[in-house]
């Protein structure tokens, strides 16, 4: 039964900002300023109060000297002033009734300061507030407005304001991050691979809410289709995440990129957030255990998420592969065969098909047709659905790569409109690669992310996604859910529909 | 002793394109129209005439028929006529007088046609024409206006003209590559990703000019820092491309990706390019014995041919890392582990030195210095730069990774300047990595890549770079020669200095 209050991280009624600031740039300023815009222009259904030990105004707003004085009630309050005011602040949080705080000051364990933040964990025990961090850059929420990223949005570039902290849009991923700095660096990413976002939670020091409990939440979020979560080290019990994660990972896929895998990584964790990263062998055992598809870096993280947040997982690792490029077209099959999956040749039975498309003149007769399928340069958008047709049907092929590289005058603007077609009909997962990063690259790319088929620039990414699809299949499986799974499986809806 | 007719593939005085076509978007007209284009506007020194059996005129210009009708002589013969009659148009090149011929008409050896490949080689034998082809995408230079890529420059959107091959401007990083498809596909990423090149060959078949020849030219082409080469089987003479390659790369760095090294890639080179990809741990031993930098894909060939562009090889495998983000920090400590590299703790000189920039107030007091130097997120651009001193100082390092993440509000825009001007007085490497596809993240990073310190998005990238360094230090010193070189080693210079 996951605490109802969380969901007030996300969606608060009432927001009290503790250590609001006049100075411009500053965390406070910045905390305070995005949340009032985004309640101003109707983004974020919450008032939001502004509190300052020295009272005064901000942007037009009267600023309380205490979350005590604040006309209303309060039930999420965020908190940005030194840690040594944290646990009197917390107290009073607490007899005003709040129900949930993003602490967001720093210096606590992560500095030594192990004394202070038990004295915050308890003050908030006390008065049952649930807590996210502190020492994390807190929640950013695309769908509700809540945005508790105090970095600057943008800063002065010759004049010119230039952005410093991207948002990304509404998406389907979700990400829980022990490390601020690298959540803020994902973000900027994530708005650069237009991939959107769900749920965003930066909780540091991670004192209260953490991992089960979030996945809990997050797997009846209508929002999320895939967690991602960036961890050091696990503080809570060990044997409770693992059987939670058993659970949530049925509903949904968790991918986990686990920081300090070596010594020195495991070294630099120790000073980074007050936590030894451990053995990482047995991490590694018990994520997937509980059922975790492993990222093998941020990238390898993305990649799989974006490919289970659109197509179901594969029923197993026999990849088929088309192609209108030898090259590209070998060095997707040798991604794929160096992470373990197989590339088996054709059955005969697809062979015949394929003949016969040859023999109607719409397949070229240099094609060849081994694993890849590459039906060579001067094929032309029917070829291409042709032999993504044969791929889809053949028993032998759990998921389907299409290379759709653009450059050959044959390839039509609408080869990607009749892959689509063709693809909808079927319930094999669909990826697809077209390398290059300019004009219709982008184009086509863009146009297939927005029906759902992931698409990637390079081979090493492509099988990354095609990796994540076959792993959380293998998870399913294990799990004794995969057919009942797939059953009920549905694609993405448009986000336009989910807002 | 390199032939001297291989510079006229990149610096004709007089080129033919014999099938050159009206069609427009038809590869005939095409490189004719291009090549014509580059001419009229002065970028390519060299007169071009078409040649198309029919005669006519395109684009102003009369087409002759035969190449023995052209007023003028002629040292490069671009050839995309069907294949049959290839051999045909051979004989007239050489009764011609030309030198050297760009085939890039496809339908020989790939698709089993051996013999007619046989009889083109024997023609050109005959008259010592050279060849580069057939069956590939020919020449790109920028520095030149050589361009026989026979791809459409951009395709029809919705009424706009959108780029569907892109070209590069020009760099350091000469690319060789066995498939066409995969060369125009990283023209494209290579222009997206703003890395130049220096000369681009694509030879399919490579029934002349080949690996060896080519590395030996260009290890004396002033444009070329880098050579990249895409195999998927080496035609010639195993010993020979050894011998060669091992003087070359004491000269300058040459990065191989192999295709074909699994058993579904292999099988998929063999209906590619006529070739079998031969048992893949005698490739790899052989071009480690050459003294082949390896890379496992496309990124992570173009990451470390980025940075063996920019900076010296590395006398040793001990990087240092300084950052302002633990989780960023941690992940490409990790990184660089993984792949053998040491992340060693700091000696206790560079400790001293480390407390005493925190006493003088330049580096805050939370930050940690282990290996990652944490900066912590409160560090201001002085604390970059002394702790980037410090690491360059540290005799226990061999390469420096500044984090240059540029999120908090204490980092200034000037700080790249800063770590610049104090990185110029060493002769250690140094990579530079900030996450993030937005605004200012990439304003930073181009920043550095035009004072060619190589920056990167991701750790995995950012390894991928500094293993390019390593790994050609390894090399060199295998050689006997890394004093030598990094005694000579120079940055490279503006490329409009160059051109």
């Amino acid at each position: 039964m996951v605490d109802p209050a969380l969901r007030l991280f996300f969606e608060p009624c009432c927001i009290s900002v503790v250590g609001a600031s006049r100075r411009v740039n500053s965390p406070g300023f910045v905390v305070f300023s995005n949340l009032l815009e985004n309640s101003r222009r109707g983004l974020l259904g919450a008032k939001v109060y502004g509190i300052n030990v020295k009272g005064g105004e901000v942007l037009g707003e009267k600023l309380y000297r205490s979350i005590l004085e604040v006309p209303d009630d309060v039930d999420h309050a965020v908190i940005i002033v030194p840690a040594k005011y944290v646990p009197g602040v917390m107290d009073e949080c607490g007899r005003k009734g709040v129900k949930v705080a993003t602490i967001l000051s720093a210096g606590f364990s992560e500095v030594g300061n192990v004394e202070l933040e038990n004295k915050v964990k308890e003050v908030a025990d006390n008065y049952g507030i649930r807590i996210i961090g502190p020492n994390g850059l807190g929640i950013y929420d695309p769908y509700t407005g809540m945005d508790t990223l105090f970095i600057p949005k943008v800063k002065d570039v010759d004049g010119k304001k230039e952005i410093n902290l991207a948002r990304p849009g509404k998406g389907f991923i979700a990400f829980l991050t022990q490390s601020g700095a690298l959540g803020g660096a994902l973000l900027d990413y994530l708005t650069g691979e237009e991939l959107g976002i769900s749920r965003f939670v930066s909780w540091g020091n991670k004192i209260d809410v953490e991992e089960s409990e979030m996945m809990e939440y997050l797997a009846e979020d209508p929002h999320t289709r895939v967690i991602t979560i960036y961890v050091e080290s696990l503080k809570e019990n060990g044997r409770r995440i693992f059987e939670v994660g058993r659970e949530v990972t049925k509903k949904k896929p968790v991918v986990v990129l686990k920081g300090g895998i070596t010594e020195a990584g495991a070294r630099a964790t120790l000073s980074h957030t007050a936590s030894l990263a451990g053995n990482i062998q047995i991490y590694y055992a018990a994520f997937r255990q509980m059922g975790a598809v492993i990222a093998e870096g941020i990238l390898d993280m993305l990649d799989k998420a974006k490919a289970l947040a659109f197509q179901p997982p594969s029923r197993g690792d026999r990849i088929g592969i088309v192609t209108n490029g030898g090259g590209p077209g070998i060095l997707v099959a040798d991604a794929a065969e160096s992470k373990g999956l197989m590339v088996p040749e054709l059955s005969d039975g697809s062979k015949v098909y394929l003949k016969k498309y040859v023999e109607e003149g719409v397949i070229p007769g240099i094609a060849t047709f081994a694993n890849p399928i590459d039906i060579s340069g001067t094929a032309t958008d029917e070829a291409y659905v042709a032999a993504t047709e044969v791929m889809l049907n053949d028993k032998e092929i759990d998921i389907v790569v299409v290379l759709a590289l653009h450059h050959p005058p044959t390839i039509s603007m609408d080869m990607p409109q009749k892959i689509l077609g063709l693809v909808r009909d079927y319930r094999k997962p669909v990826v697809v690669m077209d390398i290059g990063l300019m004009g219709i690259s982008n184009i086509i790319r863009r146009f297939f992310d927005r029906h759902f088929i992931p698409s990637y620039t390079l081979p090493e990414r492509t099988i990354s996604g095609v990796c994540g699809l076959v792993e959380y299949g293998r998870i399913l499986r294990r799990g004794g859910v995969l057919d009942e799974y797939l059953d009920s499986w549905e694609p993405p809806t448009k986000i336009s529909d989910m807002s």
